[in-house]
């Protein structure tokens, strides 16, 4: 199996509600460093497993909503916590839809196996997401 | 499936048995640099893997028996080398069984998936072991 | 001379006034990993710079009031923009008040001669402030 | 599963050939830092997945020949594009072809789940290739 | 004393004439990871040490001549040796001469004190080169 | 001014007298990573700092004789707390004794400007000491 990573960040505000959060109740913020894991059984005629300008701009076209945001003001995010695994399961599927509609060619996807979305929250912590391409 | 992962370090003495060692035979020492990822298929009620607070601490706790030391003299040990892919196994086993006494909450590891720990020794080497939460 | 650095973080939101910041204007947020360096010509009795743990402990009293905060709600930012150089100064000026009032021994800074506090707010940009502990 | 990587480089010049390359059909180059995981569901009777220095040893042999050369001038690679995650597969296949000829003991492999080879490109990209030792 | 560093990357070939560079005499190549530093003794009026949109963009401008090229081919290098601390001082050369020429802000560098510019050549060598914004 | 930095590490173990020193006065151990920074005004003919390959072996042979020891057994550290500065210090003089040796050139360092030696023991404290090459 083949894989090709591309990182891009975010910084973003955001609270959480539920006492295990503790002080992170309290609105603050977090710097995102994205690393976006595109998988593949074999490679293309051109010996790639996608063009990685093209993975790198569709990532920093699915970042662009996200960032510089207050996601507890995003309306698609209401009633929910913006924990770091939740983000990295929203990018992760944001990525594939926008694989589905043909953002990295015309065979919308057909090619790849699976994404792996980890955001890297500090020097000593990060969480990710990880599925299928296809369902 | 989600990942979290939580990052602590310990710093050790030993020694190792066996000529494949060369100068390693010698007692000497390292920094580990531990990266402990808690992996789960669905994020809680609270939209998480765990509570980041409650993982660094079961790290905390696993490792602060091992930091310090000189592992040739920790009684369980013995008659073992205690080589970085050795002490991943070591580590997992612990934070294991204490997940599932209930060290992340009630459910007892019910709802992990897996676990990973990997050790850095330094800049070019690091080693690892991944299992089960629950058998 | 010698230096010692030790590393903590941050996580707080924040905005800026002034069309310059672009869409850093709205409410965001960041992550800050925080390294204090702290510089002496010569090494005390113990061989030290300073005492590691004691350096590590400042650092994470002068960081906590600003974790986990909006920064646009401290007083005693009112009015200023509290980018990355900002608020090196800030843990710069509260590190080196500390020092002279002796949380790093009874000698109150008097063998120390300068610190660096850098803040790394993503992996492409960080931005730092040294000058000296005393006058 | 236990895993053990060490880390090497290589510095290497090549051209690609196809339109979708841009500016890197020109001839360029890289430097890929070169991760190999080596992968073991048991560790053998010195606690070990493998001597990290045959390890390394054999990396840096699969190396060498690959190092400080133009790629578009090595005769195995005519006709194909050497991107990142081609050469993952490459050095794959020479590492799996080294441990079945014995290069890391006279159990030539049969103890061996599978490696990965990941090659860093740059600070914000990387590929990688992995796969069973034996077939 | 502030500084702000950005980060950004090259990908080129070279070779190098000298017997002190063995196998580097080869055409060969490498990926260079290109730290900025911007030095200013007070921060400007925004709070700035210089906009971090425009000191990112001055360092892509003055890249991307020398990305994805083969430098034995660039005229003005011809005769020289391309080694990484000679790109340092050229890369430096270029930046301070567009912010001599307003690149950041109309007061053409009269409050900026010096810059640093360092290449990485891999995880285990990096070499730079400082000097004076103003002669 | 250049800078060129070249890095390896050793893995030792030690003790620490005194009792500033907490559980570090138990005898524990440490990876350090040992960065290896050379300054120099102008660069020579070849357009180096120095060749780099030679400034790798050099720092090589000065780490040969600590990595995997014992320190507390070292005959020239009795009554010595070998801290991460005190053996920063003590690696720089060993390399600055090296180059004035002659160990980087018939010049015997008289190109040279200074030298830093910096030691990183874990993922979040690392020291360092700078001086001249020559007095």
């Amino acid at each position: 199996m083949f894989a090709l990573t591309v990182r891009d960040h975010i910084m973003v505000a955001h609270s959480f509600r539920g006492e295990i959060f503790g002080p992170a109740q309290r609105l603050h913020g977090a710097t995102f460093v994205v690393d976006l894991e595109l998988r593949r059984a074999a490679l293309d005629a051109d010996g790639l497993i996608a063009d990685i300008g093209a993975l790198t701009q569709l990532l920093q076209e699915v970042l662009r909503p996200l960032n510089y945001r207050n996601l507890d003001e995003v309306p698609e995010f209401a009633g929910k916590n913006t924990t770091t695994e939740f983000l990295a399961l929203v990018i992760y599927e944001r990525v594939r839809q926008r694989i589905l509609e043909g953002a990295l060619g015309s065979d919308k996807g057909s090619g790849f196996h699976s994404l792996r979305v980890n955001l890297g929250e500090s020097h000593v912590a990060w969480a990710s997401y990880e599925g299928p391409v296809r369902a």
